[in-house]
């Protein structure tokens, strides 16, 4: 008989996540100070974030433990099963052995939670009572909820207006956890005001509700601030994924030819393949795939310098791939991969060659994620959709060649809050975008100039 | 360490269902023909339905293999975990044991796919090329879709025109599946256009959806009819559920005292019922407790006797417990429990006295799913929070007595499109309804007297 599922037993789950600062090919470039131009210290971080998440931020231990509350959490989900898509092998006729390891079933329906309950956790470690976060369409924000609910903690989150009024499914689920939700900009704190004075009728933005998170746990002793991706303790907490996988191949006798992952910020991608790009540091020879739209081309057209996080330059510069802060997403899908940075433990890798970076168009990815329904029966997030797409591209190479490479798709999340997009997918309504190199330029133009 | 989830391996998937008909303590009546007032034989089902499901409809073999191409899907999601609910049984402080068996991984989300890819499957062996079927709110047409999309199979789906208008979300993922969906009524049916005709602008009823579908399969060579519960073939495709709860919980060293489901048309209860019904009437000590809205008393307060299935008068008459044919339910949010009739073969074990049936106000039972969602992480269906409410209640009790009851809750589907029902519970904008006992009288007036 076949295997469908491959999966970990419960006494199996990974104990240590796994740390890729200590083994990168090139020094981490640090944080800046967006006032003194100084790198940042732990002191600067620490009226937003718990201590301990500060040290993981810096730390250059191989392995850090996970802690026996947040293993009891991820076994809700975890370890999450790894999936064989026999039923897609066999519809595109290909030689290769595909793989998807499926973290849709975590209750909010992703990745995310991998870091939420650690984040949770961690500050409830240190006494926080209340954490603030932003969220656009709802994915971090539900994730968080999720977490804060299950360690008893308050949760604040600042919601893009727009998402909070057109999507009000995910803002429900954050308040079944028990969160609190606002439309930003509020009018309670002074960066919300001061948007809402210029501009009462605004829709908000990432960058807007960033800013009131950030004010609103440096202005309150009880909270602290939480961050869905990009840092390198988020990344660290995402590696669980990566590391089962491992586990998960060995159970079936099969090994990695090629990881391939969508990238927002790089959460995601890095968790499924940094202990993967590990092994390709260490001389294996194995392909690691970052995919991104072609309307957000951050990776594989963006500039590698220092930039700001946020839009409204409030954030600390990080040294990334970077399409400009000023950069404004057009209106695509794939909600979470509309970021204009990424994290920069994974830029340096990309730019070190050790990551491949490609971008997709839209209704490619949602073609591709219909076949994929109509074979393994589950429904992408369209941001899944574009590693699906890169794999029956390479499934369809290893056809032709008659490879029969092994190929793990990092599934991230279901689609089951996108059917508006779905929708317009299947009524030819959706619209391709290929960003203009000249409006990249223009943006990188208002990027500071960093001395390194 | 404690054990989260109980997983049975894929290999030990069982490889047959449990027919409970050879082991009930009374022959069941035999449905009648609404015209002839005799008891239906193949020949009358043969043009809706393939003639491997009316063996089954009509099987004395207590055991039906499960065909390798079924089980080949199942393994997408089956074995479905057994959750141990310690967060839970934390919260409630009880010394009870809570077991509940997730369903709700499926792509579909809820246990419905496990008939609707048998039915799908055996429509395909007898060279069916089209299934058409009706759905209230979606989820049994999103099952078949789903199943119809895997086999290769067209698929129709009457939807009632109100949930088509205002629930979207349903009809497109049925649609990404690959089914073509129609709002009911329709001008493609005799039954639909005389509906039509007579109220132009109706919001359409399950009842006109079934005429259709029905008729779209008796005058189409190439196209059955698919039912999503009440059936005994549906009932036995569900026993998988139940007999995959057995060896978990042997796993897990555990007996259970206590089964806990939902009923809507009974299929979801039996699924996960029958299989220790059977120990039941072997002489085990178990309570098998069917949870049901007070909006549709079917159980509590209905008839025992012959109703029609639809309200058209257009099926076979079934000895069920009835709430009248003509029942409109209030609108509550539990849009799978609001049947006026239940399954032939549960209703002869509620009223032999072996299934136990409770009644549950909707308001109390979002109480319950909020708690489940803030220890568990899992949102539940509005269907499945009756059975959590009932579990709390009996976990409890046991606080009060000191017993280490061991309770398994079927959990048969997630809230992710119920999010606007959790909204208005939230928000205290949810009714509870208790249906009168004199319009129930008063309905089952209009139910024929048939000689038994």
């Amino acid at each position: 008989m076949e295997t469908t599922k491959i999966i970990l037993p419960e006494k199996e789950i990974p104990q240590r996540w796994y740390n890729i600062n200590p083994d990168l090919p090139a020094p981490l470039a640090p944080p800046i100070h967006p006032g003194t131009g100084q790198p940042i210290g732990p002191d600067d971080l620490a009226p937003i974030f718990p201590m301990e998440l500060i040290k993981q931020e810096v730390s250059m231990e191989p392995w850090i433990e996970i802690p026996d509350e947040v293993l009891r959490v991820y076994r809700l989900w975890r370890p999450s099963p790894l999936y064989r898509a026999h039923q897609l092998e066999e519809h595109l006729g290909t030689p290769a052995r595909i793989y998807y390891k499926n973290e849709s079933f975590s209750p909010p329906g992703s990745h995310k939670p991998n870091t939420a309950v650690a984040q949770a956790y961690y500050n409830k470690q240190e006494g926080v009572t209340r954490i603030a976060t932003e969220t656009g369409a709802g994915q971090w924000g539900s994730a968080l909820a999720f977490g804060c609910g299950l360690f008893g903690l308050d949760c604040t989150v600042y919601m893009v207006r727009v998402s909070y009024e057109q999507k009000p499914y995910r803002r429900i689920l954050m308040e079944t956890w028990g969160a609190e939700v606002f439309p930003s900009p509020t009018d309670k704190t002074n960066s919300g005001r001061s948007i809402l004075e210029k501009d009462p009728d605004t829709s908000g933005s990432l960058g807007i509700a960033i800013s009131e998170a950030v004010e609103d746990a440096a202005t309150h002793d009880d909270t602290k601030y939480s961050l869905g991706s990009v840092l390198n303790h988020v990344l660290l907490h995402q590696t669980i994924v990566g590391l089962e996988i491992k586990e998960q191949l060995k159970l079936a006798g099969d090994e990695a030819n090629m990881i391939i992952g969508c990238v927002g910020g790089g959460s995601n991608f890095a968790g499924a393949a940094f202990p993967f790009v590990k092994d390709k540091l260490d001389g294996k020879d194995i392909d690691i795939i970052a995919c991104e739209p072609t309307a957000c081309p951050t990776l594989t057209r963006g500039a590698y310098r220092y930039d700001f996080g946020d839009t409204a330059q409030l954030t600390p510069l990080l040294k990334m791939y970077t399409l400009g802060h000023s950069f404004v997403p057009p209106p695509i899908h794939a909600g979470g991969l509309r970021y204009h940075g990424d994290a920069p433990l994974m830029c340096l890798l990309v730019n070190q060659g050790v990551i491949e970076a490609r971008a997709f168009h839209q209704n490619p990815t949602f073609e591709a994620a219909v076949t994929f329904a109509r074979t393994e029966g589950f429904l992408p997030a369209p941001e899944t959709a574009h590693c699906i797409l890169a794999t029956i591209d390479e499934a369809l190479k290893c056809k032709e060649t008659g490879e029969e490479k092994c190929i793990v798709i990092a599934y991230s999340g279901h689609g089951f809050f996108d059917l508006g997009a779905y929708e317009q997918y299947l009524g030819n309504q959706l619209e391709d975008y290929e960003y203009p190199q000249e409006m990249i330029e223009e943006a990188l133009k208002a990027v500071p100039e960093v001395a390194e």
